[in-house]
């Protein structure tokens, strides 16, 4: 791993909304506080789970300008900052990087699908000169199952070989362990930093030279996770990750990100904390009484 | 067909860029004056055409203001304001209503997959009600190959029922006659007027109660596809159709909006104009030829 660089557990934190759908900075600077307190290294903020595509881009820079205003070390923030358009892309990189965020975590443009690697190496490319800052660490975000257009070990590699320092690693959301391992097989070595997109995979990925994991679940058991990534040398470690794997299995019955939001509510007795932004909705009364018992059969408590 | 509401052809004008990427109003509103003298009813103005998900909400907003401080009849604008946030979509929407534009065309948020109709119901809706402008006129924007999150015939019925009036039509890009023969059976009666997404289906369209077509293509023959609009009621009508099908059969081999500007730049005989966005990028020199040469043995000709 790469001293003063990101590694252990990340999560996308969570975006709270007020009942009207505005943002809730209040809420979500106290859930970024909790989350550093109970074991995540870092907050990706603006992920997938961050409903972040479901932000304008004020919206994004204001929330992001409060946790720092309100103490959220910049090094421990790694915002999501890629967008469709190329000008959003550069605006938000640009603004992560004047706080001194550890880095910027980039999804591809997702709107065209099939789009070459020629296009996406532009695409990343100009987002680096435009910024043009040598501070910038960016993390590649391959999440294939949401965004529908991939990055693949070849754009990876010519990535890398122009703007070596620059590009820092990436967070893979595949699902595919398979595809992670090859990822880690073609770069770890050379100090590209892997990120499992799901717990599920962290001790796999730490073991075969991953730097951790930025997952969606790290919202609400982000001790748990925090425990494999501390312990993943030990004996322990298989054991460990077994009941972080099962805690995960629970939540993902259930659409994610309402259900993180439906544990955090419950936990919180904070009815608000479920709003979801549209196009998602909330669980029903019947899915959150559901998960909150298996939750609770299982032994899972969020601590708040 | 409803008096004064959008019919016949509109152009999902493309939008042109200069070699450093940044959009050129000058260009673009050249190009939209020769469509409107050329056959087109109308622009769709920030389609996917136009890659307008590769703008930000500024830039949008900056060159619909343009078009129109330059002439351009908002009656003669149906701009595309349908974005992954709701406030972003909010913006735009409210923007081409207060410039009295025709109607605003909106995308579902399609970075999520597999929403549902509640939560989409629930997108349109607030952007109605934030707009909360009886002057704006809605219409919905299907294209699941590319945005891959449909707008089903229950969601379209939903909408109507609540916002009778405010929900005009619909542009259904599905690419499949079968789905666009379904909608128009299920409301074109109602007034809900029906464009189908490609000139490939105008004649059928019409004939079933559709009021025409917002098409990629006629951004290069709208006069020909004009002449399907004028007489399809006539004799000449499936042979006109057959030729405008011919055309289009041809640029579709190819990445349709760098086939779209490499066809204007060629004709106008200026380089820039093929310029993209990443992450689309431009025909090859060699695809460039071969277009040009299928087009030209196809007696196909775009006059400046």
């Amino acid at each position: 791993m790469n001293a003063n660089r990101p590694s252990g557990v990340w999560a996308p934190a969570i975006t709270p909304f007020r009942r009207d759908f505005t943002p809730d900075p209040e809420r979500f600077v106290c859930h970024a506080r909790w989350l550093l307190a109970n074991g995540c290294s870092g907050l990706a903020a603006f992920g997938t789970n961050s409903e972040a595509n479901s932000l304008s881009v004020e919206e994004r820079i204001d929330l992001l300008d409060y946790l720092v205003a309100n103490g959220i070390p910049p090094a421990a923030l790694m915002p999501g900052t890629g967008c469709c358009a190329l000008t959003d892309s550069v605006r938000l990189t640009a603004h992560a990087v004047g706080l001194g965020c550890a880095g910027a975590l980039m999804l591809p443009p997702f709107y065209y699908k099939g789009v070459s690697d020629d296009g996406l190496f532009r695409n990343f490319s100009e987002v680096i000169q435009h910024v043009g800052d040598p501070r910038l660490r960016l993390y590649l975000y391959h999440i294939p199952p949401v965004a529908q257009v991939p990055i693949s070990i070849p754009l990876i590699e010519r990535l890398l070989k122009c703007y070596p320092g620059i590009v820092a690693g990436i967070k893979d959301s595949s699902g595919d362990w398979n595809h992670t391992r090859s990822v880690l097989e073609a770069f770890a070595q050379t100090g590209f930093d892997v990120f499992a997109g799901s717990e599920v995979f962290l001790l796999s990925n730490l073991r075969h030279g991953g730097v951790g994991c930025i997952s969606a679940t790290a919202n609400v058991n982000p001790r748990a996770i925090h425990h494999v990534f501390e312990n993943w040398r030990g004996p322990a470690a298989d054991g460990l990750q077994a009941e972080i794997t099962a805690t995960r299995a629970i939540v993902q019955k259930y659409p994610m990100i309402p259900a993180l939001k439906a544990i955090v509510a419950r936990a919180l007795g904070d009815a608000e904390w479920a709003v979801v932004r549209p196009p998602l909705v909330e669980l029903t009364p019947a899915q959150c009484e559901s998960l909150a018992a298996e939750l609770d059969a299982n032994g899972f408590r969020l601590t708040a």
